[in-house]
């Protein structure tokens, strides 16, 4: 038996860097910072993609391909969003390596050099708008509805897998309106995409709100974000919805004329969500025994293992399981055998429980005789036996695919009640600092200063998560500085 | 009107450029090289990306994602390797811009120069190696499946759109085996796949064949390909599988335990294709009129245009569509009503057939009177007029969905004529020499030595492009030096 997990309790941290290595998720590359994805982790990962995407072309969105490079003239051009991104690129200088001269190996050819320096795209606003200057000529070309599947480099110093790596894989939807106020409808249709991705298929709460200006996209005149709490207490934030008014319009010119055939600059979004839902998605979950997936979300929805002494048996098990397996697929459940026979059961159980199948099946010679099957469920880790007819399997089926709905929503339910036994009102300073060291969303009152913001955060490491869409305008006095403050908002630690 | 498309006999190149800008499939970006996919043609590559990821999936395979950046020193690990990769490539030697302190604008911060030089993935044997060395400790974990799609970086000097490109997106798969005959095996059923979908989708003949010594890829003992022909009669590489023996596994130390207990170095595959067979798209089946797709990548199979004076007449005219559309998508044809009202019927006709869809259907109010519709095929210019019944038009959707089957059929067939028509049994040198300046495929004999090669590319431009799976042992004399040869071999001029 392999050793058990670090528990959360003792050690979130290590819990969670075990899950992602005994799960076979990810692991870190020789490269610092950079990871590699390995299938079982991809898999998840291109679920999360297919249900994204197919929401984003229902909204009239399409994909397109831009460059890698960013010249650094353009990432000059906007200064805010320069000041944002230039301080953690890769840079790169030159086209050609050659033989060393002076031994073995490879150097940089030095007369190689780049005229300009090409930066690794932080995100692509810059090089999108350049190219949308000559797309955009009048208003019957917007609205421009596009989104792009790509890798981004941004250079952080401390990573850590799926949350914050050096490379990381991302959507990024870059649209241009011919009117503002369709440009911040659009910004919040995609905000309301995520929310109802997060919700539906990662079975995760989130709230959804804006941010303060100093935690704003640079170069964003609104920032929106959903943001969900960890089960240590920690904020998450999961995807973002920018509305970027004029900015990048003006700056690479992208001019149409408009229904009344005068020159305006397009009215600009942009939207994005990462590789970091990975990250989201094992920590909202997960318990001391592994990681516990969204059936939506899991790779292998319900895994099937023969419990035998003999080949024989195994042989018997395997004739007799033909139509269940055969229905379970037809009915579009992603089912695996694991017929293999280096390991024994015991082990088996333990490792798709470490991989979060959300239900297994244990199938020996007696549970044949008397036509029933063990049904456990990876999320609450309990278990019966349902009667099955083995020749005409559609009843149980039927039950299986009922089963995977109930552990979607069951899931979903389970962290939203820790979201809301672990979300404090509160009133006090005092009590602001007591509550932030045990962890929580805590909704308290600001009195919209970035002073008291950076004041908050310099003294307890809290954020204004956000400004939430929902929350009631409830006048009140703020907990730090004690002035006016019209309604309450988010304050967590965070990732 | 727009201007008329130069014609393929007067300027192909010039044919084959305005092309792929006037259908809207991609345009050259603000940095030296690279690409911007627009999305029209993106949902092509979608296209070809989903039928090949299923059938990778299909045979066993999974998708990871491992690191863009492949450290100077692992380069540096296979020389051969090296020596046909480091001399065109991107290369990160700094992590930080800083403001100019002389001035305006960004300048790369000397103080973060990286300790070793990071290259943008020209292709990932070695990154994935290096990880495997940690994944493969016997033979039970063997044989390792894995494919990523992604974007790799090759500094080319002279850059053709999606031909020819420093940057381009593809998907590399590597496997690992425990056998040499296993990889063999594997390097051929992917070899078969490319072939298959080359064939089956693109509606583009293809010779398998293997590469000579010097066309090999950098580390491969043994590389297959597909070429095909183009219509100028330049061949086309469009896909390669290569079997790598355990050069890859010696280098990066991957051994693992064998069913004897022994160590042993792994076996390894890897193989690609790439944004490249848009361009072999594009090239084998479009005409002076435009793009000609397959109705399989076609993104829109069938447009429907209303051919109407007044609103009223367009109003009656969009009601009755109403179960066409609907029938047409159920039947999984995806279609386009194009009812915009700011162009004329006529610009519509010559717009989609400009983006090579399929299928047209034209409809005005004398053919709802007499049940009717104009049905027009892109691939013969041809038209005729077919009986409808507005209400249940099933038996219409039927007849249009074997008509793209017909279309995906005839596209095949007639670029399977044409190379037929232009290949070329060649026996001379004389006859070498005048045929390679006409194009076209040329069956010939050839000594295997790599003088004779490099001397008939030298004199002719003309490369081995492949030495045929297919073609029989027939024994004869090099078409060049007059030496033994056992069998002919496939020569053209190449892109």
């Amino acid at each position: 038996m392999a050793k058990a997990l670090p528990k959360r309790s003792e050690n979130y941290s290590e819990w969670y860097n075990e899950i992602v290595k005994r799960a076979d998720l990810a692991e870190n590359s020789a490269v610092r910072g950079c990871m590699v994805i390995k299938p079982y982790g991809f898999a998840i990962w291109e679920k999360m993609q297919r249900a994204l995407d197919d929401m984003f072309k229902a909204t009239g969105h399409q994909n397109a391909y831009f460059p890698l490079f960013v010249p650094k003239s353009f990432l000059e051009k906007e200064e805010e969003h320069a000041e944002g991104f230039a301080k953690e690129c890769a840079v790169v200088t030159h086209y050609r390596l050659k033989a060393n001269p002076d031994g073995k190996g490879l150097i940089v050819d030095p007369d190689a050099k780049l005229e300009e320096e090409l930066i690794i795209r932080p995100t692509s606003e810059t090089v999108i708008w350049n190219a949308y200057k000559n797309w955009i000529q009048s208003w019957r070309d917007l609205p421009l509805l596009i989104n792009q599947w790509a890798n981004v480099v941004r250079w952080e110093m401390r990573t850590r897998i799926f949350l914050r790596t050096a490379e990381f894989l991302w959507q990024e939807g870059h649209t241009a309106h011919a009117t503002e106020q369709e440009a911040i409808d659009e910004t919040h249709q995609m905000l309301g995409i995520y929310a109802e991705f997060a919700e539906g298929w990662m079975a995760m709460p989130v709230v959804q709100g804006i941010k303060t200006e100093s935690e704003r996209f640079a170069g964003a005149e609104e920032t929106f974000c959903i943001e969900a709490l960890m089960q240590d207490g920690k904020a998450l934030q999961s995807g973002t919805s920018h509305f970027l008014g004029q900015n990048f319009a003006r700056v690479f010119d992208v001019q149409f004329v408009n229904k009344e055939n005068q020159l305006e600059y397009a009215w600009a979004t942009s939207w994005g969500v990462s590789t970091r839902l990975m990250g989201a998605l094992i920590m909202a979950h997960s318990d001391d025994n592994g990681l516990v997936l969204p059936p939506k979300l899991a790779p292998i929805q319900t895994v099937i293992i023969p419990i035998y002494r003999s080949p024989e048996d195994l042989a018997t098990i395997s004739k007799t399981l033909e139509p269940l397996i055969g229905q379970l697929k037809a009915a579009g459940i992603s089912v695996k055998y694991d017929d293999s026979d280096h390991q024994r059961s015991g082990w088996k159980f333990a490792e798709y429980e470490l991989r979060g199948v959300p239900v297994r099946l244990g199938i020996g010679m007696r549970d044949i005789e008397n036509g029933t099957v063990e049904v456990a469920r990876r999320d609450t880790l309990t278990k019966d036996s349902r009667p099955i007819d083995f020749s005409q399997p559609e009843a149980f089926v039927a039950g299986i695919k009922e089963l995977l709905d109930e552990i979607q929503d069951a899931i979903y339910q389970k962290a939203l009640d820790f979201r809301e036994a672990n979300t404090f009102l509160v009133d006090t300073w005092e009590e602001f600092k007591e509550q932030i060291e045990k962890g929580g969303f805590i909704m308290a009152h600001w009195d919209g200063t970035a002073e008291t913001e950076a004041a908050i955060k310099e003294e307890t490491k809290a954020t204004i998560r956000c400004i939430p869409l929902l929350s009631a305008d409830m006048a009140g006095k703020c907990v730090y500085s004690g002035r006016e403050s019209p309604k309450r908002v988010l304050f967590a630690r965070a990732y």
